[in-house]
């Protein structure tokens, strides 16, 4: 019962990676907001194996289809169904996973919890779930463009592994991070991080690594204290990424070692408005976005599958020797960029709707 | 409207730091679990101001009282209404901060939100507001104890800015956390954290660091993927405490610099039972309790009340000097250590109850 | 976990009639709206027994306190606690109560849904629970008179037992529906019901009867189909109040047996806006408000407690013969008028909240 | 964003009338349930048009196909999809419903709601809607049957227009039910209904009337007061459908008319069990189920669509006549009952799933 998300740009995800298809429904959008396929399926396919030497080769067209809530390329303020058909089905690669729990894969836990789970390529636990987050989040950024005409999202590779970017946070652009497959707009580094992933893909390991995302054009007033703060749900959004360990936002776990006197955002003036003179608070103060930009980082470990051998344990309790076959990403991170962005789109549009639901026609503030 | 937390334990809370009071409203909690006024205002006097010379002298007696769901000193399954009376009221101390936007603090961004706000000593961003989660925190408690008997959960301070706690992580217990004022049970690190406490609060200075929680007891399968995983779940929670930053489950950020081969837990029959030989997965593995410890961190800021002079700006766009007076704690890690485990305890009890909802009965797994 | 209603307008209620104190919680109130105590305790007064010889002779000061999310008279954005406490407690009276099962009341399925039960006076089954909804009822009316300045409800006892009224559905005012105790605007039948409801209890006995309430000033466009059409959310409202058996909106169970031709209200142009010629649909098509009156009728059952002797069973399954004692209302629907009001002003509060949140700014329709 | 209904079992519909399909996504159906496509299929065509010669002889095929959750048959507690395609869409039929509201349709409110609509063939205001509610309740029966063994739902036509049956309410059978194409267990009145619809259509009218539904095998237990009692939550469910002007469950409306001593339902022993000798409550007392059946009754109004001549007016508010053409139901309560049924499934399917919640293992009530 945890597949919806938000509260009125509710996000609804279904599908397993193996079976008839993968999708979305989204309800409380708006209507009359153009949206076409063509739109999603930019998105779609960013997120799509298969796009570079440095991930995985399956193919997956990941064609998606808008069953309803869309009329003559407008939407209609009912549900937005989105539908994309599995295809690359190959359940006789998987034919060893019915019995066996890959280590730091969900199929122990999925198993434990539900006692059944579709064992062929991870099931509902797999990466490709993140389909329908992404197709929301292409509808989502399209709301917010309208609410907010200076409204823009780029999330970007800051670390692999050792491999650290040197990037302008305040400046950076999705054309810089699409120019490279490693998605890191800082190119050096994006080189390094590149050689890396192909080198440990080589020695049949995996690697993690940072995404960082800034969300610019965001007015002050967003988030709703004292649960539903723009961090908390920010947070809660990233860390239902597969693969994510850890989330910080603004200046995060830096500010442990640092002094009040230091990490406070004075107040002054600037161009006529009340801005901070630093941004510490990554955009948000009490839960509430204070009209900087907003960004955050988000953890991601080494990817679970890997073709080194293992140790794990099968179902009938049986100690054995594993090592994976088939196609697999080394890192995931370049791939997991425009879901994070999908992410902080859906959460973002949430808050911005929510936000509408208090303001009182006709009242200044 | 964002003041609910939790979809079966539901937990509402309400109040400022000034006006009439402060305190929750639990929906969903089982009937027949026995609670006493006592045992929550055990946990409230744990978070409560003036316990020590390290935290603000403020006199906050802070007594609970149960105005519904409990009848004979057990639970009904009717709301349980916990009430606490605001005392120690002085609003001219905070005369100035009607029209003063302190440095980040939520007075800005509440203001751009709301168009009002409550300017006493911080109305509802107060850290006064998580009374009603620490109560609530106490009846989770209850109910996680009485479903698995191993249950238990133990948050401490970690780090406080430069000073880091060396902790087993595995054997500590919560009267080694209560043993000192800052609760932390490293003793020798304790001393050092408490020293440079004062030390900044002489300075009139603030510093921040991280609470690390660990939880004991709970059963594989807790856990609702895609959004509502249990790492998820726990992130908003954290990061909806005041004066949070980052959260990080398991290896954390640490994992984004391991391989793969190094980070997988493998698996492994223990006790006739399957475990994980490391626990880098935190206990979670797909947004799902695997049976291992549950552990993860939290960073807190420093403290944005200080003593130190800033600049800033009024709500007539004025830009002026300010310099905090009266009481504050230079340090909110002590307090926020009952939170941490309240918080936790919240979302563990929520997924807890979620889980009796899809066990058939008379089905084993 | 039943003790929320509604989406963005959330209410919250608790309390038992006997213990601590009844009240209600509400989260999502827009900003600087006036609210006093007052205005709360003048709709708490009309729902208060005591008030006329026909209903029950109990005192209950019901004085409320607001806790928290007003200030100054005016609402914060945050959650707005209302506390009454309960004073009136004679437990001695309901000493026989603890294992007897009242017949048609929920003393038994108490018992068998939570094993256990307040048993003073109904406990949370009680009518009483009804405060925090007339609470709620006072602000959501605030809203609405806010938002739509032609907004206006009256409710009515339009059938007592045999005692039907005569009404002007279209013209009647909360004024006409206060002048008299049973609150029939009808005068002439407001007397029959009077003396009709003062020979049943003398009779020891009780009847039922309808209240019927009209909505005016709500515009077109309120309604979330397909499942939180407005009279859906209007039905659920009205059959979640104590003794209630049916409802119906427009012509009701009357559509039945009429005939489409008859049946179809046709559109027309009047004062250049688009209205309908008749109003069998009551004011909603396909779950949206069409801007004409919005009207339902509620059918509420005899008050379970009588004098009378009645068959029953105790708890431990020995049947036995039941007479009530104690103050008790022979008819509960005089009282019932301001709850229906709140209950119907606290859904279109909802749904006009949630309409403003699909409603992008700067687009005509 | 009212297109989700439940708690636990959470079903949300998508689709209109004409474009790429209609569905439902169920989230929080527990794992290891056995069901195919043909169970599911088996309900929709008892709803589907063109079954006999009193319903509409539009061709819809209806076949459904489970896209996720279902795993070799049995349900893997992931989001459960199923699609069906729109295939009959002849647009050009509509035309003229670009431009003009007809009477008692849901046109005009979802162009003054949405500023936008689909106007071929009712678009989401069609009944075709219902496909996903009835394939929901299809799985919401196979769960109540597995928890309950008794558990038994029949919903029938029990008048239509002026034509009432006379049914034996506890020992009336779906097979009863299914063997007219009007779904009325009394066959004299079926078949004199049979004659007035066909009638009705020959004079380019439609008429209306009541389904009842009668409930076995709900152990006393399921409902979640205050506001989720278990006839709210029916009232709303039934009153979400297309068409239904009114609710009323036990002795619903008659209750207003009779006294308490007689409409009271004593206790008494049965079998060893705590039975009521009457049932006038309808299997719910305090909003939840006593254990007796939960009976039910629920209005629908005439077709709107009608082949008569009616006023209106068009969207650029010129007032015409307006005639339908095409194939439409004159009276919508044949096809209606596997929707009643669906839907009361779905409620109580919520709600078993909740009271499993609240029932700690081990504790005897």
């Amino acid at each position: 019962m945890g597949n919806t998300f938000g509260q009125l740009f509710r996000v609804t995800t279904f599908g397993e990676s193996h079976g008839g298809g993968i999708g979305v429904v989204i309800d409380g959008c708006p209507p009359r907001i153009d949206i076409t396929e063509e739109e999603i399926q930019r998105e779609l396919d960013r997120r799509r194996p298969g796009q570079s030497k440095i991930t995985t080769q399956r193919k997956e067209e990941d064609r998606c289809e808008i069953l309803s809530g869309v009329f003559s390329g407008t939407t209609l303020g009912t549900p937005i169904a989105i539908v994309v058909r599995n295809k690359d089905a190959r359940p006789e690669d998987y034919g060893r996973m019915k019995t066996t729990f890959r280590p730091s894969h969900a199929d122990f836990t999925y198993e434990a919890k539900y006692g059944i789970r579709n064992w062929q390529g991870g099931g509902r636990a797999s990466a490709r779930e993140t389909v329908g987050r992404v197709a929301a989040g292409a509808v989502a950024k399209k709301i917010l463009s309208i609410l907010h005409s200076e409204f823009e999202i780029v999330a970007y590779v800051a670390q692999i592994h050792e491999v650290t970017a040197k990037i302008n946070r305040s400046s950076v652009k999705v054309k810089d991070v699409e120019k490279n497959a490693v998605r890191c707009p800082d190119t050096a580094a994006a080189k390094k991080m590149e050689s890396l992933i192909e080198k440990i893909r080589d020695e049949g390991d995996s690697v993690g690594g940072v995404i960082e995302c800034v969300v610019r054009g965001i007015p002050p007033g967003l988030g709703e204290p004292v649960f539903d703060k723009l961090e908390a749900d920010l947070a809660k959004a990233m860390m239902s990424i597969p693969a994510t360990k850890g989330f910080e936002i603004g200046s995060g776990f830096v500010a442990t070692r640092m002094r009040g006197s230091k990490h406070n955002d004075p107040f002054e003036m600037r161009s006529g408005k009340i801005r901070t003179a630093t941004n510490n608070s990554g955009g948000v103060q009490g839960g509430i976005s204070n009209g900087e930009e907003i960004y955050f980082r988000v953890a991601f470990k080494p990817t679970a599958t890997i073709a080194h051998e293992q140790r794990t344990v099968t179902s009938s309790q049986e100690q054995i020797k594993l090592a994976a076959r088939g196609r697999h990403d080394p890192c995931v991170l370049p791939r997991a960029v425009p879901i994070v962005e999908a992410m902080a789109a859906i959460v973002l549009c949430d808050h911005a709707l929510r936000q509408m639901a208090i303001d009182l026609p006709g009242r200044s503030k």
